[in-house]
């Protein structure tokens, strides 16, 4: 059922669009889902697309228009006739997806494009969308919707139903709103079905109904709708007035980009990239990162030439710093990640700061005797020194307790200071405990070697 | 609307608990969803849940039961009868949430409690439900749906809806199937209540419906939804008979594990650990990442010995190592996340791995530049030698550009080995980019110092 893009289909489809054989292009897309189609676009050219596009019905194309990603689109729409994007496909598009795109452009460009909308009624809910922050449940809501007034009887229900179910794909609830438009609950279409058509709204719709504000954080939305597993999720404003709805799958787009988000700072990317981005995009995003990491380095060349005797009587010394700093940013790193994990999972409760702290020690404590007594085994087993043996094993023990500590501490106090934890988990966290490891190892050292 | 645990909360719970006071546990916990109690419940010690639990009416207390965190559940279905758990819990739950229960049990537990539950229909579900592996559509499905014949009139459809819609929470879509119960399609509510109820359904139904087979792997059913949108998919066995459907709700934990393992990998932890996992668990994941960095750190300190004629006659050259070894880490790091989301996302596309190195090898020659540029400006100022200022900045130009490599080329291979690229992004890939950084640098250093 589920369309595959491959190698072949491309170079086909390229070959059609050189040839500029309509009829051959429309019956190869044949049925494809705007999704698959937008795919396709992926792997076009500005001009081959625009070929494309203008073959397409237009449904299709509001639904190809909503599911390209943002730069292929910017791109895109303006080789297009901006009549044409307004009256064939805006119109055709559902209110969220149409103020994403329209959001996304220069002014005049909006106003050019909300010029041309035929439907009055469609470019208002546009107007009214562009006002919130795209971060916002506001900026994620769509208009469309079923709405029915609670005074209304299931017959007159029903008979509104099939006049406004026009505009909307699929009606996961219908929303009850009293005289003021505040709103009241909801009513399944199951419910409508199964009572008499006399019956009173009033009387049969549910009043319990998970709602949130127009400027509640997209975050605690999903957050909300995954908790209670929601598949759709009415808005409000300050005063009760039923705004708009969010879907699901516009909430699944929140899910996946936080999730990815964090792992984006793990790695040490401060912003969404793309593997098909410029080499300019991926610089600007990795380059802060690296002079994080430079700045680190120097720091550390520094401490270690406080130790430059040490290294003139012992130039096996200089042979563990890579296995300190190593573990010392890997075991930061893994404590920060269970806290980070924790914290957006809301998962962390109350158990204290204190307590926490206890039980990453008690862990540490055993990672760090099974890691220092493996490197004294070695070390021994080896022959070196005994000074030195001692040195490691003790100061790798210390490093990992250090480490499992700032890991711990720095991802809360970023939580408590407002800023995103998943910070603690980057190069910012390694490149602290790289320091702090070299320090306690030299110093062990020197004192073994009886420098101190 | 919703719901907020407070530390207050808790403590008055824990008192009525305290003093059996069964109205008032009752009256507090008042209307509050299954999704809240469960969150309550990570709070309480497991006679303090069960006193909680008993007051509960069914269909909350098989919510709760399906809420609940995998470990919770297992110790508190221990201290509950298990005729309780089949009739009262069991009975009253989605199929899919009591397979995935029972099936996380214990053998003859699960013939316990499958022979306690009174309802044939649902025990039969489950059985069937218990076949598929926990991470495939079969896995993830569940049973309970609305099913029409294509033969129906549209009235009697709406006459088997009610009978069959009494065990059903919301119905998002009416699959409809041919006398051998074959999926043909889906018909919406919307279109048969528009419909006049003496049309046939085999008129009106809409024919192309997205399915996936019983043996799909999870993550590709949540690809297909999030794709196309679905909120809902019907799962179809090999001869294509409607087995089941996945609702978005159970796909959105797909998508939540799978964007987490990621992270986890990239932070070194081996399996899924909670913050408030046990000692032992967080050690088991950890520890395994925490050897592979140690033996790394043996290695490099290894290949350090063979230099230490360098380091005798300058041991200036040991002030470098962390920034060398931390900034191949990083960019190693860097280039392979990329690769990883994109393979992820599916957004790799057609390019050829060559045009993907040359790519990232210009961004690597940028930020190589830059960073090497600012270590020798600071060392030059400094007024470190000459030698050292010209191989640290050699060296640390090499290793971005190495890293990039392997970055770029260990995931792709990983992928391409059917293994999980996150690996890549973990302390496997920053311990070998610490060797290979070492041994350029030291070898670089050597050539300046004039020992080759």
């Amino acid at each position: 059922m589920q369309f595959e893009l491959t190698r072949e289909y491309i170079d086909k489809l390229k070959k059609i669009i050189d040839e500029k054989n309509e009829a051959e292009a429309i019956s190869l897309m044949g049925e494809l889902h705007p999704a698959d189609i937008a795919e396709i676009y992926d792997e076009l050219n500005t001009e081959e697309a625009k070929f494309l596009y203008l073959l397409l019905d237009g449904d299709t194309a509001a639904g190809v228009l909503a599911e390209l990603e943002e730069d292929d689109r910017e791109r895109f729409l303006k080789v297009l006739p901006i009549e044409v994007i307004a009256r064939q496909f805006m119109g055709k598009m559902d209110s969220d997806d149409a103020a994403d795109i329209i959001g996304g452009m220069s002014d005049e460009w909006q106003e050019e494009i909300l010029s041309h909308i035929a439907d009055i009624e469609q470019a208002g809910d546009i107007v009214d969308l562009l006002h919130y922050d795209d971060d916002t449940a506001g900026g994620l809501m769509a208009k469309e919707m079923v709405i029915v007034n609670e005074n209304w009887t299931v017959l007159t229900c029903l008979r509104e139903l099939s006049r406004q179910a026009e505009d909307i794909d699929e009606i996961y609830y219908v929303y009850v709103v009293d005289d003021d438009g505040i709103l009241r609950g909801t009513i399944s279409l199951k419910i409508m079905i199964l009572s008499p058509t006399s019956a009173k709204i009033s009387n049969i719709y549910q009043p319990d109904v998970m709602s949130v504000h127009t400027d509640e954080p997209d975050e605690e939305v999903a957050r909300i709708m995954e908790k209670y597993d929601l598949v759709a999720i009415p808005v409000i404003d300050s005063i009760g007035r039923l705004m708009g709805r969010i879907t699901i799958d516009d909430v699944v787009d929140v899910i996946r980009d936080e999730a990815e988000k964090d792992y984006q700072m793990a790695s040490g990317l401060t912003e969404d990239v793309e593997s098909n981005d410029s080499v300019w995009i991926q610089t600007r995003a990795r380059l802060p990162w690296l002079l994080i990491g430079l700045a680190g380095g120097l720091v550390s060349a520094f401490v270690i030439s406080t130790h430059e005797k040490s290294l003139n009587i012992d130039p096996a010394v200089a042979f563990f710093i890579p296995l300190i700093t190593a573990m010392g940013g890997n075991v930061g790193v893994q404590s920060a990640a269970i806290i980070v994990q924790g914290l957006a999972s809301n998962s962390l409760g109350f158990e204290s700061v204190f307590s926490r702290l206890l039980r990453e020690l008690t862990g540490a404590f055993v990672n760090g005797v099974i890691c220092s007594g493996l490197v004294f085994l070695v070390n021994s087993f080896i022959g070196r020194s005994y000074d030195l043996t001692i040195s490691v094993s003790i100061a790798l023990f210390s490093v990992i307790i250090f480490a499992s500590i700032f890991g711990t501490l720095i991802p809360l106090t970023l939580h408590k200071m407002k800023i995103d934890p998943a910070l603690a988990t980057g190069p910012f966290v390694t490149t602290l405990n790289d320091m702090v490891g070299l320090f306690i190892y030299l110093s062990i050292g020197a004192y073994f070697l009886g420098l101190v």
